[in-house]
């Protein structure tokens, strides 16, 4: 039987304890939403005593199904202020099921606030011992003193600095199955959740530890196949995603106008060639090296979408680089290098923060004047004012909202104070629906619309489109399976159904991705509620309703209605 | 019949309009209210071009009479995002009565965003005039030259640098009668929103004007006189006010272990002697020169309250030093000089920021550990950031609540982020629920309860006290009387009726000062329930409900059904 692992970190006590029957059938986003609701006060300060951090591993995760074995990291957001789940890939979900955990919840807060300590989790044992000597330390260094420590076999989700200083842009790193800490739980801040809990790391050790039973082995394994098989014929897997991981999207989204450029004030960038998918696909190509286009972030994944990307000498600069990140610190800056984009993703990297929200962050200091476009030079010199925890450091580390209110700028990406990703709600406009009114924040990954079908620029049917993607994404982040491998299910829910029903026997119908997904939604639109949100959150910033994104010029101008009744029937 | 002025920055037209049906009635604060209800979208970009700044006069401005010619300045808050309206003495208000103003709108949005411009009001001409020469100019030198251009006998009301950089702790700045820019409407952020229309100052010109007729001149006259009298019978009148200003509550709250001290960590000040009214009285006295201990602000101010205090050679150092002041820029930041205050006192003022809100900033820094508790040579060097515009500056004139979440800090005294002032809501629980649940955010002139027949430790009947002191208080502040005249008003609700009355004829009732503070409320929390405020917003930091204050050792624990219910009969 899976237990819940509880650590108060304040008096050091680790306990065990059964799951909730109302907790069993939920996993990842939809479980830590339900935790949240029934512990954690929605008003409390998400950096007090009161919050809780959670991890939550999706419902099928633990046969290393490829895409299947996301961790949802959860709690109430620092930076929104409402329920935050980032998932990621990597190994953490895997050997938290495989250590028979349903969910990891952190609560309490140290009583010394410099507490630095690292959770140890294995099958014989549960510790917290003292971490003083990682304290400050970079990602890639610290991953690299734990798996001295602990040995190489261990999942380590963990801190950067900026996690450490309670910035609010701050994310929590995972492992992936090369060892590399890349796989992050960007969103939301939770890192500096994880900051506040006086926790660096958190090291998963599953030696002896076995898979989890299947009830129906035949019924899952026939699901698996057929999962596989979609996958593989599926033409976005092998023509796109392999080959060209999610940065192909720089291509489509500049064809659609919609890729952020010098802080979101037009849709195409002009250097769009030089910082595409296929460009990544040849430079990794031509340098050799350690450089690889088609990499897995999670075992037994077979779409591959991740990448290693190295210099000319083919030594590694950061893996993986994605559309995202290329979005944010490429077109946003007017950065027109992937190696300078490369070189500012390893940096945030090693920060531990949030390279959407660090991008936007930057694009808005651009913006008020304090950087050039294109002047990566300077934003690696902003970078370092974070590492040394500088007052101006620490405007930047709070995310754009912060930066935005500080410097005065009217033109900053965010809704509910997260910012926007590398779609232009302008441009893509079911997304915008989405940025709007996810619980979550503006989060292309809640409900992406980019491959619907409908006009994108025009603001008819977009929230049924960005509804039916939200339910989808609540859905498979509940599972935790991979927005990649969604392309893949949402063709025939009953490959979900047979993979649920193989596993626990629960008898789910087809719509079982659905419902959980509508659950999950319902969950976190009552923590909000509670927590003082209302359809006034639910909102774009007013000048993406009125300033024209060139060279569509759109506005974002989808009706308030639709934004407020999208989820009156979820 | 008094006419609306509205004046549109964008266009640069100025109409002047009947004042509609349902405005005629309403002045001063609940005016306000009503206009931003019928006018502003209440999720509109405080700092946008559908937000408008209003100056309203109170119902009874216009006749001199003592403590009875205040103005509001309303709009959407640039600092709470919820209804604002804050009000002042010195002579904006009286004037624009005078030219026969009910209320004056000012919106849109300057095509150039460099726009620094002039609106100079008379009874002849309504103008838009450039101000280039007086961009970035301080509050002090700007009136200096507005009086050189316009007369000495105009009024004026305008911002400082910071408005201009539209900081949100910035402040609308009006002339007293002796022409020193030194009465503020300080809170939330109205400066800035001034400075968002390109506007630098008005100077209204009311030669040739008269005043308002009297409709029963007789019953007018004689409801002044009973207040006069009621004034001057009243021992806070006589014995305290205009003796030793508002800074008589230095003694008052350290005896009573509320007053604010190194950031609200304390509510006993070891040297309050030694920035006490006492020492303030004495020190004015023993200098001589320009220095004077009982100032009226407005004319026919027989409360004089107001102070000019002088340096050792006799020279004026500030115009006035009040209470709130002292409490956070002295004790709140472990300064014992009445000089050093007043010396940041007057560079505040120049910048055209709110000193309490300034004040509670440099708590929040020294408690990060970037200013020495009682630095007052490094708080002058912060405040010369903010003079220059640096990422740091901007950082500061944000706010208490910008300041924390850059410098992560979670001992910030804010609610609806408008920092709490010299009243600890811990030591005096009816102001707590004042600053918790007031629309206006966090502010003591919204109701204090310091003299409220009640423990102000105990948290029983505090919502009630705040109540009645909040329903008063808008009504004051809708009628332009000011919170000193109130103490006699309080008395006997009838010299209220008969001025009124007196003035306009309307026959109201003995309870009229009620119904109009009721109304305000109401209207008041209406726009911030559109504009997505809940019972979420009326909490008080969690910090001070689980810090015990030192000495008396008392959390905020007023419960949150009191919070919630405390409006349920308004």
């Amino acid at each position: 039987m899976a237990q819940i692992c509880r650590v108060d970190v304040d008096s050091g006590e680790i306990k065990y304890e059964a799951v909730p029957e109302t907790w069993e059938r939920l996993g990842g986003r939809a479980l830590g939403a339900r935790i949240l609701l029934d512990e954690v006060p929605p008003l409390c300060d998400p950096l007090g005593r009161h919050n809780k951090l959670i991890f939550a591993p999706g419902t099928v995760v633990g046969h290393m199904v490829s895409s299947c074995d996301r961790i949802s990291v959860c709690g109430k957001s620092p930076l929104t202020g409402g329920v935050k789940e980032a998932n990621a890939g990597g190994t953490t979900g895997l050997k938290l099921v495989w250590l028979g955990l349903h969910a990891l919840i952190i609560e309490g807060r140290p009583g010394d606030p410099e507490t630095s300590s690292v959770l140890y989790l294995s099958q014989d044992e549960a510790r917290l011992e003292p971490a003083d000597d990682l304290a400050g330390l970079g990602i890639y260094a610290s991953a690299e003193r734990l798996l001295d420590r602990f040995g190489d076999d261990v999942g380590i989700a963990m801190i950067g600095p900026a996690g450490e200083m309670q910035m609010t842009a701050a994310g929590v790193v995972h492992l992936d199955k090369d060892r590399v800490p890349g796989r992050i739980s960007a969103r939301g801040g939770l890192g500096a959740l994880m900051g506040s809990k006086g926790l660096k790391a958190i090291v998963i050790d599953d030696a002896g530890a076995s898979m989890p039973p299947l009830v129906d082995k035949e019924l899952f394994n026939d699901a698996r196949k057929r999962y596989i098989k979609a996958i593989q014929e599926h033409p976005q897997t092998s023509e796109i995603y392999t080959d060209y991981g999610t940065a192909a999207m720089v291509a489509m989204c500049n064809a659609k106008s919609g890729i952020p450029t010098r802080n979101f004030s037009a849709g195409r960038f002009e250097h769009a060639e030089e910082i595409s998918g296929e460009m990544l696909h040849d430079l990794i190509a031509q340098r050799g090296g350690e450089g690889e286009h088609a990499h897995a972030c999670m075992p037994g994944c077979t779409i591959r979408c991740s990448n290693v990307f190295a210099d000319g000498d083919g030594e590694t600069i950061v893996s993986p680089i994605e559309y995202e990140t290329i979005g944010l610190l490429g077109s946003n800056l007017g950065i027109d290098s992937l190696d300078t984009i490369g070189e500012l993703n390893v940096v945030i990297n090693d920060l531990g923060l949030d390279t959407i929200e660090i991008g936007a962050v930057l694009g808005v200091v651009a913006e008020a004047g304090f950087m050039e476009w294109g002047d990566g030079e300077r934003a690696a010199e902003l970078l370092e004012e974070i590492r040394q925890d500088t007052m101006l450091g620490r405007a930047l580390g709070g995310g754009a909202g912060l930066a935005g209110k500080v410097l005065g700028v009217e033109r900053v990406p965010v809704a509910k104070n997260q910012a926007i990703s590398a779609y232009d709600p302008r441009a893509i406009k079911g997304t915008g629906v989405t940025y709007a009114t996810s619980p979550q924040g503006a989060d292309h990954t809640c409900g992406l619309t980019i491959r619907s079908d409908v006009d994108q620029t025009q603001p008819e049917g977009q929230a049924d489109v960005s509804k039916d993607a939200q339910i989808k994404m609540a859905g498979y982040d509940s599972l935790g399976i991979c927005l990649m491998g969604g392309f893949a299910f949402g063709q025939d829910l009953t490959m979900v159904r047979d993979m649920v029903n193989g596993r626990y026997g629960w008898g789910v119908g087809d719509d079982y991705l659905l419902e959980v997904g509508r659950q999950a939604l319902r969950l976190e639109r009552e923590f909000n509620r509670r927590a003082g949100f209302t359809t006034a959150d639910d909102r774009l910033p007013e000048w993406m309703t009125e300033e024209p994104l060139p060279p569509l010029d759109t506005v974002f101008d989808v009706p308030a209605e639709d934004l407020d009744t999208i989820f009156d029937d979820v």
